[in-house]
């Protein structure tokens, strides 16, 4: 499991990626079953990205995989993504902004952003991950 | 009406058939009216799987077809399909991957796989159900 | 994490020992993060059954204490336990029946019943979790 | 308003007053309109305490008291409580364990935890506004 320290370091290790990029963000960590372990949001960030980073991150923990494999998957079922959406109370968010975080095989927990592009948003996500030492994938 | 073990013999049996896959999912038996049975979420299948494979179930449940029937009808009509997953609270998910169970006319409920592809996920259930004696159609 | 194999131990224990009594039951096993891992309504057991049984297994694990703790603890704030009880899109239900289940100092979930009195859901769940070697407190 | 640097200093400061206490807790900090702007989920804390700090924290900003007060005001209006929860899709919580943050006359936002007592939580959040320099009254 991510301590409070390691999910502390990512966000800031976020924080400081979108500020060389010059684009205000919120930032979530969850632990591997979806429960929020560390948030911030920037100044000048728009509120409602509070929630969105957080749907970011909940379903990059949920499957494992960068959300944006759900944005992929889900485009031919637009029909299928809203049941998913909805009996997870708006949880699940298929649309480009997180990553997965594991140390060696295990699955530790999910770093999602908005505030920026769908690709900034992500981008800022990797290098958190990876300048923390750990990894995006297996 | 389904007994428990029959439910618990159609969830055991789709086990089977999803290790045979290599394919961990999980799996939700629910009676005609919609409300779970049985439930089993294999090792190493995604806790959200729990919640698709019960929405899949249920949409089998209600109209008594595959859900697969759901997806197809649903597909020119995403906005009357959002309207009915939001009154069900999620419980509406047209998409592939569970069956109706009949003996003879009567329908007694349904199967629901959800950790595959939809395909897998319809495949293990029509097996389960051909293996327990029972019918996916009327 | 507690296994399938060991999840439906538990639920097929809880099952004998609900038949013991005469009382038709629903059972759900849990993770520890509160996601279904194992679920059965026997033969007779009132189909709202299922999700109260689901509603006390969270509960349990949630705070890893029996569910009973929480309808001791919230009695005299009702206003706090609907709270909870919202944002948790009632999954919080404080009262009688679900024991957590742990392996020596480690939480490893929860088991939950409905269908008896309180008192009977407990017993059935402590009795299910000490027939499969695994404790009911740290 | 409150920097995302007052806020993180609201947190950091509540973790350690937490645990000088030995008691591991969620700890939320809002801004004046109840959007999440900093959080904190320490080693050992529930993952339930993560929903519950928010919830604290928005009831304080929203009144711009201490939640205690809300717990309070609600005891003998229990149906209009209930009300204002669901409305509020649960962030409505009247539970000691939040105070508000102002600078001088201005409302900046509140600050709610969870985890140990409610009086615990709220001392935490006193003494985390009282040590950044920011007051908990008008």
């Amino acid at each position: 499991m991510l301590t409070l320290d390691e999910a502390t370091g990512l966000t800031t290790a976020a924080q400081h990626a979108a500020a060389d990029l010059g684009v205000p963000m919120s930032f979530a960590v969850m632990d591997a079953a979806g429960h929020l372990l560390s948030f911030a949001r920037m100044d000048g960030a728009p509120w409602v990205s509070a929630d969105v980073a957080q749907g970011k991150a909940w379903t990059a923990a949920a499957y494992g995989t960068p959300s944006a494999a759900q944005k992929d998957k889900m485009e031919p079922m637009p029909n299928f993504a809203a049941a998913i959406t909805v009996m997870t109370h708006g949880k699940f968010t298929p649309q480009i902004g997180a990553v997965p975080v594991f140390r060696g095989e295990t699955l530790l927990g999910a770093v999602g952003a908005s505030g920026g592009t769908g690709e900034q948003d992500e981008a800022v996500c990797s290098t958190a991950v990876i300048e923390s030492g750990l990894s995006t994938t297996r």
